[in-house]
């Protein structure tokens, strides 16, 4: 497969961004990655852009070309939606326009506005993800339906649920040093176990908040790059996608996500790596437990050994493999759309040495983004790599 | 290019289908696509799927995974969402998917329902193709936009309101041998021209109703064709997709429609054919003035030259480029998700010879599709072409 270059990266700050639209959250990030790129919009040749629920939070549908406008672009723009993982799916969609020679330069993109809606708005549209009909009518809500999975692995494996604290404890900490991130506030183990519940087993510090934010990343085929003379030395090598069952009670088993696993397969196939290969991974913990299914579904530790994997320290910084390095979905913060899009710009900076917690990595040279839509009904991952030298 | 087979194609109705759920009317035109095609759904290696507002209509994102299990496909399944065009948008990928050799065969469908959030309901639900800030918010509605464009043609041409008649009648009429449509009644140019406005100068006979329906087609590789014998005489042999400004007001003419001649301009230089070599084509008629200037921007004729041509029954089964022998958007229905695939389906019973109006056609071998969203912000343009001799 043809080498795919990110040429840019763009993001605003993920948090409450009160009177602030959408379209003014993505141009921050559009121009942002242009200017990274040191690119105009008449260079870009399509905008993917990524958007869960603007119906509902903003009145506004067919976001992609009025968001183009707002960043400068006149070309085609197209919209992508599949929950939580809308930016995972509108990425995956931009590497194969630019490896199959669809277009050379593109800009990707997601946005979310959530705070407006208040909680009870916000969980009401994110319900929209899960099966409306056999899920939210029988008065599920998401954080429901991760309570109903953490439960099935912790009984499945006989862990513990205070377990899951050492996650959040992880991300938080990542994240005190990232100046985009929702939270920028270390816990303890006591603050997460000590929490109010919001569905048991989870509490408040299981799960990611409710953010406002946009993302973008500039990619571009190797010669355009080169042509530009672009300063470009992180690739996305492999891209898979993943689908399952919406509803859960559909699912053979509650405590995996075989979307994920598909997802991986295929994208580690393509980049030619296994997971013992991965230096760094960027995973969509939306709830703690979703990350411990991610690290096991993208093949870190054997299904069941996940938590235990956590416990132990093997995702921290001094880890075997650090996880969520940016502070992930749960401290970084999750605007929906954005999700997907702002794993490959951490994880740019991350394998270029320009992060924020690069001295956690020695000498990276590939990363993993794993993100989620509903429970895991659909899921795309996507394999980073430095494919040339970075000046230290 | 290489070219896409398009081997089979499903429908349910346009109308009401009060009571039915969307993954109810998607699993009856997706299934109905695979038995035409005569292939399971375990063939299937990518679902590409077009919705505009099944958030508002039935509370249901993430729509793409859950209706592939509907039709029994474990694949993975992407969402697009571009107002009107979202179906012809997922047509676009699904045909670069297959010709890049991302995948050998592809199911693309769409779905709306819209019937049961009523008339109020429908209008505001379409609004969110427009600018929410800049149109809505001030009191548009498309019905009133469409109006403003068609005003606009009418001064400019110095043109006759009545004259758009010509275009309702003729739909009407095409319709009416065809047992999917939503009117299959003839009306006379007087009841068009007498009707009551909706917004004027457009009446209610120039305004397509609101209905509910779901429409897909198998495309396939040519070597996967050729593997599994397939009867699939029709190809894609070109695809393009444009972008306006989403606000009419930041328009440089409420006349033209530019989205739609860089999207025509790009699929007939990959076709390799010109307007003059098109048999037929189903064209974007929300509103008759919409069919106008779909007219003019695919080169049928010049601009300002398209409502005389109607007039002139140029469009006609027995005129020089017979459009929407569907019916169109106008009578067989607008289920908007929907549209730009059903387009593709109807086009290849017409150059398979197998359509109820083919008797309009003399040995065609060029067909046209043209979706748009909202007043044009979006378009999509596909060629198909009869590439191989169907038996007479």
């Amino acid at each position: 497969m043809a080498n795919v270059r990110i040429a840019g990266t763009g993001m605003t700050a993920f948090g409450e961004h009160a009177g602030r639209t959408g379209r003014d959250l993505f141009a921050e990030a559009g121009i942002d990655a242009l200017e990274d790129a040191q690119l105009d919009p008449d260079d870009i040749e399509e905008l993917y852009y990524g958007n869960f629920m603007g119906e509902l939070a903003e009145h506004q549908g067919h976001q992609a070309p009025l968001f183009a406008e707002a960043v400068g672009i006149d070309a085609p723009a197209t919209r992508f939606e599949a929950a939580c993982a809308s930016g995972g799916t509108a990425v995956r969609a931009a590497v194969q326009a630019v490896r199959n020679g669809e277009a050379d330069a593109v800009l990707v993109g997601g946005t979310e506005r959530m705070t407006d809606m208040g909680t009870a708005g916000a969980t009401d549209g994110l319900s929209i993800a899960a099966d409306d009909l056999y899920e939210i009518k029988a008065g599920m809500t998401f954080p429901g339906a991760y309570a109903l999975m953490a439960s099935a692995y912790l009984d499945a494996y006989d862990a513990d649920a205070d377990d899951l604290a050492h996650i959040a404890v992880k991300n938080h900490d990542n994240a005190v040093v990232n100046e985009k991130a929702h939270f920028q506030s270390a816990i303890t183990v006591e603050d997460a176990v000590e929490a109010p519940r919001v569905a048991s087993p989870l509490g408040l510090y299981d799960a990611c908040p409710i953010s406002d934010g946009a993302a973008a990343v500039v990619l571009t085929s190797e010669s355009f790059a080169a042509d530009h003379d672009l300063d470009a030395p992180v690739s996305v090598t492999g891209t898979g996608q993943g689908t399952d069952n919406l509803a859960l009670q559909d699912r053979e088993s509650l405590y995996r996500t075989p979307a994920a696993e598909t997802a991986a397969e295929t994208a580690y196939a393509e980049a030619d790596i296994t997971a013992a290969d991965v230096d760094c991974a960027e995973v969509h913990d939306c709830f703690t437990i979703a990350e411990v299914l991610a690290t096991e579904s993208l093949g870190f530790f054997e299904p069941g050994e996940g938590l235990a994997a956590a416990k132990a320290g093997e995702t921290t910084r001094d880890g075997s493999i650090p996880v969520n390095l940016s502070g992930g979905l749960k401290a970084k913060g999750h605007p929906v759309g954005a999700t997907g899009v702002a794993q490959i710009a951490e994880l740019t900076k991350l394998l270029s040495g320009t992060h924020a917690r690069s001295d956690a990595l020695d000498d990276p040279s590939v990363g993993i983004a794993h993100n989620a839509g509903g429970t895991v009904a659909t899921a795309t991952v996507h394999v980073l790599e430095r494919t040339t030298e970075v000046d230290a």
